[in-house]
């Protein structure tokens, strides 16, 4: 799989807008280069002379069966890589085997995405609101629409300050809308960022435990806590009732200089990792950096950035592209570090 | 914030002469880059779940409100930044509600750059003069234009070796003068550094912690000591008096090769931290860097080669901005780190 | 020697399929470049005052005494770099005084490179095949023609993602075939890498000690396992009966991200230096090189791409160029490190 | 002192041939670059609030007062940088009032160059020769014409490959020769590197702790062995009579990887430091450099190339504007580290 050769497709068929919403980071985007080179940094130590004829991927997330412990994380606005939006990512993650959080930001409706691979798992990411009965409403709605799990992003209290949305006055250009919020607000502000001006607008920047708390209470779906770096804050949402975390630093579009998320993960899998499930997102782009996460004992990994360069290039065959690639480098590097399945991914695969 | 930017316009507006002695360093400028650098390489570990609707960035400095932990850097000849030189930086300080340490080698006198933000508070730098009555003649017209606290530099017993302003032949162009020495010794000397020569003429390159002790005898205005980068040199300055230090290696432009600040600023931390305040400078350019400084115990920052740049590209306006910059950056660094007040900015913030 | 120059020298030659099929690594080619990188990081303590007149490099390996712990590594196709293929790599070897071995999947079938330096010390590289009546057919074959030694290549499962290779389809040239395999499937596979498709269509994914054992019954020869970065996996291989193994990734062209094989040793060296001989290959590209991996510990070291850049310059005159420049940096080296045999080579050569 | 501006200026008015021979290094040149970078990598803690009024840079080695701790290193063939080589070298050191170290390989006698500067202090540079008759007399010249000490160098058992030298088959251009080796052997050898050719017929290969011996007791002067980087061969050369030792690696033209002098230096100190005076070459560009290795515990640096560059553009006077250069920068450097003598540059200025 040739991933930058990808990213380069997208982006000569994105407006400048899309494609640098999609791939730009905060600040001076330290944090978003630290979460590639973290992966790459680690160096594995492979088994040999192990029966690796059959390999076996799969696993499960949260008790649903996956084809692989590679999801596709929840990234908004989707129609601006492609015409059909979330429901292209919805088929291609479905036909990929994999599972798709669908984001509160999307530009077709929770439902209408869950209409487009009825059967395929799906969870439903959320931000907690200033009005905490649109949340009340859209659980709901995730509810009957067959969404299994929630994952609270808590690490968006504002946002970033993404220079490239800035420069580019990001907006949703006419004709798209945040498709959950009906006629409420279905557009972003314009000048500057948009998105930033939302945030501030629309989101609780006082969230805390008890409201994972109050999530938790609002359906019988488990909860994810998303954006966590820290062992005491894992802790913390454990403690709460969430059924696992996140280790993200939101794709390095929020806090610059945050740690990367491979090297926060050992912290937050030392402090939960026992008790809970912990998944972790931020520069995945090889099935090595799968094993590598996997080896330190995540259930699994999002990718974000290399699904919205499938979904722009090819819709849901573009998404189940890259899936199947990513499940393929997996299979073979599993293979080659003599594992025949995700529970023989062992620390002793790192060095050091 | 794009300083980059900032930097780039100012340099385009300003002489070579002037530009280059803003931005430059000493020999090889190892120090200067490494300043920049110390800050990067620190990462953070960002709390979430916490309540930041409000934040709150103001602190005191030695007593004072400032609306933020970042001050102004004394900086030297700011009229060749900008026509109105320290008057305008001291409005546009004062506008950000920040605090300007105004240089003795100023070229608008102390008491105009007073006159021109007159409710804001200020502090004066101090280089001990060969001629100790100079000296003394500065702090009382200092303590009589309202200055709250006296900044010793003593880190320049000479100048350090600043290869551009070498080949520059930098000296002060016609109708520009140290303007706090009156009809002493205005002008700069010709041929080199005008600065180095003017250094070994006028300053005094015996000073001692009994010095520190003879300027805080001199008026009732607390002294802090700036240019310290250990620990055993800041708890001298304690014992002598001395009412907190400014961890500094002058912007890289003395010694090259000394430690950067970001990395000195634990062990003078470790040795006079609990006892007086201890600020630091040097490399200082984004919210992030202030979060940093502040959680390792630093009371506040100083900012010199930003400051410059708003001044060059928009006199008062433009120090204005910069500041507001560092202000809003700050704020939203706080929150995206779960920080409610500059009190929470502690330790754990910090990888490793 | 020039290495870099003899590279370009080679490339400029060669097709583009057959040089990138040499030079090539898997995925990001990370491993690849961080085999050089890591030899290079390595620095010595050379000692002085000792008398080196006379440098002795020889050694044995296996018992057999070669002229320098310099040997040929297998590496398959050779054809594809020079028209006699591996049977002038085996003359050009042999008048070096090292030793070759010879790959399975040569172009050249085992017998007429034999016959092409009869004297020489030759080893059989082997994989396993998913019919292993090949294999034992290939080792009596090999038994016949008096090779000494039979070195069971364990990290090819799968084969690596080697992005040149499917770009390039890579395949055999007509009229070039895999000449140990008679009629039986000469050919590679067309359509993205030939030699991936081979893999999996031939050769065993199953490997375990237990077929070490196996081969190691098959015929007097000692079995070297080739392939082996850990410990554990070393001592397996031991007590499985084999006489040795090779610390090797595959010159970076299986698993990327694998450790370097200079970082690898010492934990081999560790767990059975002292029980079988150990080699080592991946990045050996001066006779410092070859100093630092004996001053670990390892017998010898192997140079795959270099002697490729040789034979393709040079036919039997290129390997042997380079093997006598590496014969020839060795014995500086080691006068340089007041080594006057291998044996002084000894760990306190290297720093830290 | 800008000596990159001084180099640029060396190698426009000389040949490639001379420019290459005193700019390279051996092989792929790591130590070369690592000399440089190793003393850069080294960060100070400088002290404030001392009395450097005055400074004094002046020391003494081996007894001889010198101006300042740093001496001109033992390079050969110094008329391919300037029509009068050594013996204006000789001038512009004693001017400088520094201490030249004269090569055997020079091209003015040992006599001649004596002669240039005869009040000056001089070492004499030795390597020990195939026949040590000539080892004798040369001593015995040197003790005649007031050299003070003797240097021996013993990292040479054999030339490092120095890919310049043998690409421009480096050697003496016609009416040049070794004039300290009258009419024996005054020419280097044709084709490849002459010095290499040079070295493999004249010089000895088996100097060992013995010739030490043998070597201080050919004449009253003291010896110091040049080309050490362990304690324990620093201590064998102490207990045979050394009056100290070199740090040095030949300034990286010997063993490539072998340790960066700066890196080096520490351990040789805590072997021998407090017996004998250890001297240090290899990199040292700046005044601060010197603060370093003064810091760990060196009596005084070497410097090879910035005096060649100095030689080569302004002769004697080029020479001593270099050593001038040194001078002016380390008591800089001193007054702004608060040290006011070389006694007071103590460890605790290096960081960590």
């Amino acid at each position: 799989m040739d991933l930058d050769a990808l990213e380069a497709d997208a982006r000569s068929g994105l407006t400048r807008l899309a494609y640098d919403y999609y791939a730009g980071g905060a600040d001076d985007e330290l944090t978003l280069a630290d979460n590639v080179a973290a992966w790459q940094r680690l160096r594995l130590r492979p088994r040999v002379l192990r029966d690796v004829s059959t390999v076996d991927i799969s696993t499960t997330v949260l008790g649903a069966p996956v084809r692989m412990p590679v999801l596709v994380a929840p990234t908004a606005y989707q129609r601006l890589a492609h015409e059909e939006g979330e429901r292209a990512n919805a088929r291609g993650t479905a036909a990929a085997g994999s599972l798709l959080i669908v984001s509160t930001l999307a530009t077709v409706s929770l439902e209408d995405v869950a209409a487009a691979a009825p059967q395929a798992p799906r969870w439903m990411q959320i931000y907690l609101q200033k009005d905490k009965a649109i949340n009340a409403e859209l659980v709901a709605r995730a509810a009957a629409a067959g969404y299994r799990a929630l994952v609270l992003t808590v690490d968006l209290p504002v946002a970033g300050y993404r220079r490239r949305d800035e420069r580019n006055g990001f907006t949703l250009p006419p004709g798209m809308t945040m498709a959950n919020f009906g006629t409420r607000h279905p557009d972003l502000p314009h000048g500057g960022s948009g998105l930033a001006a939302h945030v501030v607008q629309e989101l609780a920047a006082n969230v805390t435990a008890a409201d994972v708390e109050w999530l938790a209470g609002q359906s019988a779906m488990p909860v994810l806590v998303k954006g966590v770096l820290r062992g005491d804050d894992a802790a913390d949402c454990v403690r709460a009732g969430a059924a696992g975390v996140v280790v993200s630093n939101h794709g390095g579009r929020q806090l610059d200089g945050a740690i990367a998320t491979a090297d926060a993960l050992p912290e937050v899998l030392d402090a939960v990792g026992g008790d809970v499930e912990v998944y972790v997102d931020g520069g995945v782009r090889r099935g090595t950096d799968v094993v590598k996460a996997l080896a330190m004992g995540a259930r699994a990994v999002l990718i974000g950035r290399p699904a919205i360069w499938g979904l722009a290039t090819g819709g849901a065959g573009g998404v189940q592209a890259v899936l199947d690639g990513f499940g393929e480098e997996l299979e073979r590097a599993m293979r080659l570090c003599g594992a025949r399945t995700v529970a023989e991914l062992t620390p002793d695969l790192l060095a050091r």
